[in-house]
């Protein structure tokens, strides 16, 4: 069950309103990167993770419960920044001042012309408050994120997410000067590096974590880099050397067309793999088996129920 | 700012998996009508509602919040629905037995058969978790949810939106005969009618709230009704006698192609209207002069504080 | 059938071009509470109501042919406030001297450069002519439209939809000082007016209409008030005293969490409800019987034809 | 203006319910090839028309409004083959009966099973009526049409939308044996072949055509065919020989990359082509002042007005 | 197996940064017309073509890869165009002078000032480089394309494809005076045409093409040309004397709503067609044996395999 | 430039037709985690690296173009895995038949059928071919790609993405029994694995690359954890003990609400962290300095030319 104060996490001010800007935040409002999306991600990932892995559930409705109170921190700041253009809109029947204003010198200092600049919708549709859009006017959409049962890959979906979340508000620290709102970006930047950590730390925690998933690579096919671009190609320790952690080097196809031609694509191969993929096999069945049955063994028989209403009453003690 | 009890709201169970009903169920988690609409929905008006209406930013931060605790009951449901399918996929290695059981006659009682029929993502995306999807796979979109920043409107909005989702469920308890999810069911579509008696009575204490927003109806244009599909038409309030609570009457145009033309696209009208346009200027004037100074009286001068923290303290007291 | 003749129903006349305007009218062109919303809302609604309501589907379908009119009259209006482009583009061998136009002092005046900035797609995609997509570029979508097949339903969602719609006229009235386009919008304004009324009369005609749908609430959750953002709460007529027209007290809860570990998820709740229970379910029933057979016995049996070709035959007479 | 007599174009009928075929009609209805995506193509593309080629606005608009007909026959058949399942949902208390059949052998005859099975939006939001999607639930969008304001251009799009919808119809003809429905279907399918022949008749009145907008094509990079697939290559008209009613000869170039290499990215080509660059900018000067001028002429100095009002007096008469 | 150097096909090249300009050019980036749309398209259609036809998968396959060729031109003219935004957004502490000149006279000539203006996601998201979407921020969706799987289809659809890329190239030369980019832009546009000649042989060679698909047109609708619009009504090519190659006369319904009550919803018709139709029936029964054989004769039987990588070993010879 | 080979990358094929398969094979045709979206991402991701990062650059277009080779062997598969279904709908006049077949006990073997009830489009639109769409019809959408200017966002983004994709290959492979298509599978699956490698061993060679782009974290907000979800809590090294590599404690919030309320927002903390500010300060003017840099000295002064066309030079030789 949600609950919510209605003070919020940071104290977020404005110095003064600033239409651009406030279109700018909408990225991470309601954009792809934005705490909506961190928030949904961290939330949904939850259920998966709550029956086999209750601490890793625990960690996520922790961090998607933040997201969505820096969702409300982004979404004042937004409101604050457009002071002024709902009052204006509904003194609805004064329209030709308003013309005048937009027309002439005064346009640039004047609240309604900045938000129409801005964005159409702030002055059609959301009378000065936030969109759950971004700041093109695109719909918040569910494609934005990652979900999908297996924390060896949610994991790292949320590595990414917080990456690219918390480069979107480096860039948007260069748009404003107001050190009120500076200071709330620098808090709500800080905080996607700190989740970033949270997540490292949790992935390290599940052994083996690689290959994400439960199958292994197939021996075959793991270690060819293919040439396909084959002008001004430069070697480094992504195509040449020992691959990361694996023990084995990196086999560099210097001219994909006619390897592939010469192995009839791919299926006449080295023999020498065939022991490794045996080795595979057996690896794959025992990893099959600790895995699904750590998930079988945590599911209850017959009726399920979510809650038990226990630590709640011992919470409120 | 949010805050999290893992204990559901309402105590949600379930029998046995059902991922036929948990498809149909995706309606009201990441469906056009569903939990995460209204919490949106009303999450977003609530900003707006802040300045001048504190009163309804509280209403609508409750229900708002109380629609997040019901899109977390709904997710949890379906996440039980779904017992065994993240099980059976994590035996990753184990795919032989599985295509057997399958296409042969026991398919209709293996959980990942059914799970794969009624949805694919839940065996390749969501490993037998909620999307946040329609029951047709569609992403939910921000373009469900309505948050115009008047209240008279954003009001109506909820009206509508409640007795969507109240038929929504409706629907569904039709498709399952889980006495434990039936009762889930009944108590999330009994509180969309008790949100909507809660908008109701809130839209009442606006005064006056019709038209919604500022501006009088132009009386030039208020009156006729144009029968644009003139076969078998039908006369009644809506058409004929006196207009609801308006004190006119209905102006019924037979024959819309030959009053346009004589009306030279409605151009030339009665003059009898005249006074009542000026009547109408004046109380235009007159509300938007009341309604812009409520929102810029609120607005507090210089630098916007969204929270004072004030108010925390004593609750924690 | 549709039929068109070449007038618009309302004289739409426009002094002089403006493709900032013209972009912001694109939102009841192809934006989500525009024209064509309307009209597909209502027209899709039809289909339901024709069976079991013969007299609601003449009205909605008078109605929606209204709004494709109206549609048309936006369209019309927006061509009109682009004059000038589609010239400009079809001289297309003669870049140079815009581009020096575009740069220079004149910009402001040169129409080409008007268009481009207010919305690119009137230069590159629409050559200076509508497109069916919001001021944003959004293309039209059919989730803006709600259509449910049942009437107590859907006519609320139209007195939400005609609110949103008069609102955005509203504030698109404060963007123009052009008499004619300011003519004009007050015709559309007010025509979503006037469907208010219409569909308001039309609700009043169907008993009980409330609640939505079939079912009744379950009056074990109908009546509280969950208080889930604490502080500063506000009291009024939607958390406290009766509920509208129910006869019934709201019951406040004061403290969700405390309340909801008490009842173990509301499950241990009051038996008085039991007795209410049981009328719930009498009623149910009774209602049931009748709202299905109403439908089914207007359903022919056999072949379905949909229409007779007799009533037209008078109509020609 | 729009105008409707309820009457149907064609006399749909249906002999028998038939939900699976309801839904595949729905790609008729709402999808990317069906008819709104015609009667909006059209529809938008006459307003870019009707200045300088009132013909072409009359045909458009002719038929445009014989799509939207089509539509709401569509729109009638799809209803009539769901028929009986809005009454099952009315009997909303009745839900336990129903799970019986649903899993039983009886689950085949059973209309809301075949409607669950088929698309489950007709019994969770629809009500068994048809919604603004294709067969996948998809929504309809205006990505589907295309509308460029520019003749040459729009008519091309139109042969080829008519040929898409032409196919999908003979597709759907395949999937049901019900005679009405089939004879609705021949009619429907036929109608799009007789659109095809008036957009091409109208086409071929513009002269010249080709290329489609104003400007030439370069002579430079008009005649290379590369053959960037090398493997199994052949030659055919489309890369042989002369090019269709151009008087030239395809330039077919055996190794692309070597072509680019030797030519710097064709920057150093023929000098051959010099005098023919030059009767290009001639012919593109010509041409754009010719059509330019075709549409400045046609645009009425200062206020623009939309319709006279005059010829629908005349109509009436 | 695609391949790639690092080579552009053209030559481009720019003078000086020209952030709006690469705003309007992700229209051909990542737009409903552009290049990766183009590529999509044929590459899709390519499938179907392989088994039947395989001289139209070698052309198809070699202009999709030139299209994505082209993708890549775009982009890296959007990527030149944007030349200084990625150095200063690396440049992320000093944010102060930035904002000074953002609102000072120098706005204009600062490229991060013209970035933000032209499109906020260049600063936000894309740190200076081109994004798969149009020049409003819409992604790029596959509902641009258009594959059907039946060549007389396809190619008409591409036709329209290769016309409407044609204009927008037309359109974006008009707004730079770049000499490097227009010839970029030259090149890229006259492609287009060159393609369009491609696809227009190709087409002829399938005999016959027309209609197109495998069903002939029924005889009973198909010369009716409706006057839905009957105001202001023009006879031309399209509705009166021969319709183009059918030897048959346009049948002109003057007054379609007398029309279709006459003939009872155009179900009592002239008995002249009854012959028509069983040609037509014999016809449709021979062109679906010879349509249907020639695929069918086309699959191997038993396994199916893609490649033979027999070509490929002479290719290298 | 592109180019292609026609044989694939891999020898795809296909012991006997499938269309339940080929519907869940879509997912990596055009679905979130697909084949596309990694290939776009790639690619679109190269255009930044280029100038400082040229080994970079030529990783990820060898990597693009061997993801846009598996797009080819998925398509491919697709189609084999249809085999006969445009056989079938080319034999248009029959439908009898097949009728007769589908409702019957045969519905089961006949390829019509499958492909019908697997995927409405097989039948209706791609007429037995791929489409780009996910496997519930979900056109590809380019909100699916990330892709952010800056390295040390992109690989991570890189890293989630191939996670993401080795997951759904290895959960499609337990619907398959086909030997010859597992083993596709395995190969496709494997080459996720080694490209996740890649970017790891990439990532590594940018040094420092935490935080992700430029700045540092505040030091006033990166070690707190807020337990928001205080029930049931659990303690581990994502908020306990040492955060990874920073030298740092995990400083756990207990009561986040008292927190909040006792540091007014978070903005009254210990002073010891000024020290540590200005530090970062300094860090951040320092790296801001050496990455602006980097780009700026790549970045041609004047005329930006992409290709030389000397390196395709040496390559032919």
């Amino acid at each position: 069950m949600f609950y919510h104060v209605k003070d919020l996490q940071f104290n977020a001010r404005v110095s003064r309103p600033d239409p651009r800007f406030a279109n700018l935040l909408l990225e991470q409002f309601g954009g792809e990167n934005g705490e909506l999306a961190a928030a949904m991600q961290y939330f949904t990932q939850a259920y998966g993770a709550k029956m086999p892995h209750p601490d890793k559930y625990d960690m996520l409705m922790d961090i998607a419960v933040e997201e969505f109170s820096h969702l409300e921190i982004v979404g004042a700041t937004i409101q604050m920044l457009l002071k002024g253009v709902n009052g204006e809109l509904k003194n609805a029947a004064d329209e030709s001042e308003i013309m005048q204003v937009m027309d002439g010198a005064e346009a640039r200092e004047n609240i309604i012309h900045q938000a129409l600049t801005a964005n159409p919708h702030f002055v059609t549709l959301s009378s000065g408050g936030p969109r759950l859009t971004n700041s093109q006017g695109i719909p918040w959409c569910a494609s934005y994120i990652h979900s999908n049962g297996d924390l060896t890959v949610d994991l790292r979906s949320n590595l990414a997410s917080e990456s690219r979340a918390k480069l979107v508000y480096e860039h948007l620290m260069k748009f404003t000067d107001d050190p009120y709102v500076k200071e709330t970006l620098s808090f709500l930047m800080t905080r996607e590096v700190a989740h970033y950590k949270m997540f490292e730390a949790a992935l390290e925690t599940i052994q083996p974590n690689f290959p994400p998933g439960v199958l292994q690579a197939d021996p075959r096919f793991t270690r060819q880099y293919f040439n396909m671009s084959p002008q001004a190609s430069v070697r480094g320790p992504w195509n040449k050397g020992e691959m990361p952690d694996l023990g084995k080097d990196w086999d560099y196809v210097q001219d994909p067309i006619a390897y592939v031609q010469a192995t009839e694509g791919l299926t006449v191969l080295d023999d020498a793999k065939e022991a490794e993929l045996e080795e595979v096999a057996e690896l794959d069945a025992k990893m099959s088996e600790i895995k699904s049955q750590e998930v079988i063994a945590a599911e209850p028989k017959g009726t399920a129920q979510w809650s038990t209403y226990q630590d709640s009453k011992q919470l409120n003690k």
